[in-house]
């Protein structure tokens, strides 16, 4: 059911381009999956989705094990027909949301113990369970359950962690039963560079259809970010996709794309959407500033989205001045369709061999992403 | 370029249907008007209004009065293109608004004086100056500025109130200068059929090319507005439009079609749709309640719009209960279609002379508005 297959190789980089088959249809790389946490992109319907372009949108499984839980998902046909989405999804695996909550979490050889952020109620998210939660979820590319190592930490503390997500990767691969479902695994290592390549080689060694980077734009500077990529992609097969997990600003996007990397997921577009922080194609619009009060002008005269097609800077200001509900699907919309767009350009610059020159002309013109 | 055209009267009763014509294009009657208070029918864009086959919708003018304010809508090139809704819209007078402030408000021969909700800063309302903010807006249908009595209120203080809404009409009358805009004057009387009858017969010798019946919907029983409508209606020009304001529930739409009446506003299903509580062909929906969980049938499976068309109840109960923004959305646009679906249905009753069948069967099948 799954195949991914490259079908241009940027000349002057290690750029690609390509095709992800799955068993809801196939979207080209590099690609940007929208976040759908509970089920739901938020303020989007299914239909706005497409309308954006989203090929594959992602779900988080610790959300949905949660509220409504996976044994009702399944119930009800899958994540896809729950929320109406037939196009590819990919699930995370739970582990880093639970350890974002670090003080709330037990870790184990066999698994975290944690308390539900909803109800304090008492859980525990282990490999097994994790690819039991996945496989009634149903998306169509699953994530192996890893520890993702907190920045700052030493040598030996990220080498201990390291090796735990090497285990339990081990133990995903033999739970994993799911034939429709693709297990991708994931290279940990923290901020270390001989740790990122010893890993990647265990990983790699488990056999996975396509490779995560875990435990990156986790806070540290955008360069150490880059170096921790090229101590890993070489080490990675080139026939198989690699997914930067939780990237990114547009620049770091196309910076990563430019490092060999397929796939990437985020909430900036979406969160940066309610809070009214639009991106386009001159740079970065806060739509809530007394400029744009009276501007009769499309928020981006070069997108051709919904939101710009159809309504004005002043108009836009207003519904988020406001607080009209209406403000977050639009601004969404925006901001989604500027992703979408944004991939699709640095698709075609592959194709062309010229993505290095693209990046130069997109800084020149939207200013790079200065305020991070 | 305002037009009313009676097509069909129902011979069994006071029920007509008919079309009004604007500048901004025509829609039938009886008509159902989704209140846009601030610019916005709350969570849907125009794209949905359209879709749920909104053929006319309403503006606020105290909201807008005070926020983006007349003056930017005016040089956006008015509400229509402001919001992009390229529909007929109708705009109230804003008394309604300030009166509900009557801690806050001074009223004198002049006007109103009142103090903003948003900031607290000092701001007068008159019939001159809502007739100057009702054309900056630019509606096709705009109202005469009244004084709402209170409800409950005596017979003097209601006739005195009376009184001034009739020197408002006039004024209103007399300082409308724009002749795309179609003027209404609205009825007041409270809850007295011979101040209704008055009222109606001052406010039709001034002259007017549709009349609104003010001031119900206010807390009184539902045989009590009933009553006021039978004692205004006789005395209104059959050949002019008549307008319920702030009506209602299906069931007080279907009881006033049957007495006369052509046009409604309300925010209900839109207000009930945030709140989770749905409308439906056999009753209401509270979509919270556990027993929808894993409901997998649509919302009302004999409903064609994009909600009910495309996810079931038990996701419909996840988004609500997980405070998604889209169940915003997927409610209001139920609600709504079943709003629209409603009037079509009323239209189609009076074309075959029965609506007082259509009633029977409704109140049946829904088991009538019980809650209310």
């Amino acid at each position: 059911m799954f195949r991914f297959t490259i079908t241009h190789k940027d000349k002057n980089g290690a750029a690609r381009i390509g095709e992800i088959q799955t068993g809801h249809g196939t979207f080209s790389t590099p690609a940007f999956m929208p976040v759908g946490t509970q089920a739901s992109v938020k303020a989007m319907g299914p239909d706005d989705l497409a309308r954006c372009g989203a090929g594959i949108i992602l779900g988080n499984t610790y959300h949905l094990f949660l509220r409504p839980g996976h044994d009702l998902v399944r119930q009800m046909g899958g994540l896809h027909r729950f929320m109406n989405w037939g196009g590819p999804i990919l699930t995370d695996s739970g582990g880093y949301q639970v350890f974002s909550m670090r003080e709330l979490t037990k870790v184990s050889e066999e698994g975290v113990a944690f308390r539900s952020h909803l109800d304090g109620s008492k859980l525990f998210l282990s490999p097994e369970k994790s690819m039991e939660i996945q496989e009634a979820l149903g998306a169509d590319i699953i994530m192996a359950f890893d520890e993702p190592t907190p920045y700052p930490a030493s040598h030996a503390e990220t080498e201990k962690s390291m090796q735990l997500t090497t285990r339990w990767a081990r133990r995903c691969k033999v739970s994993h039963g799911s034939p429709s479902q693709a297990l991708f695994g994931i290279v940990q290592g923290g901020m270390f560079a001989d740790l990122r390549k010893r890993n990647a080689n265990e990983i790699v060694e488990t056999g996975f259809p396509g490779y995560a980077l875990g435990g990156l734009s986790v806070g540290e500077p955008m360069e150490l970010m880059a170096e921790m990529i090229d101590a890993t992609v070489p080490h990675l097969p080139e026939d198989k996709p690699r997914y930067l997990m939780g990237v990114g600003f547009p620049e770091d996007i196309i910076r990563s794309v430019l490092q060999g990397v397929d796939m990437f997921d985020c909430v900036l577009p979406t969160r940066n959407a309610r809070n009214g922080t639009l991106f386009t194609s001159s740079g970065r619009v806060l739509i809530k500033n007394a400029v744009y009060k009276d501007d009769p002008n499309p928020l981006d005269p070069e997108c051709a989205c919904y939101t710009c097609s159809n309504f004005s800077r002043a108009y836009l200001r207003h519904l988020f001045t406001a607080g009209e509900i209406l403000s977050y699907r639009l601004n969404t919309i925006h901001n989604l369709h500027y992703y979408m767009n944004l991939m699709k350009e640095i698709r075609e610059a592959i194709q062309d061999d010229r993505l290095d020159d693209y990046y130069r002309k997109w800084r020149v013109k939207t200013g790079g992403d200065k305020i991070r």
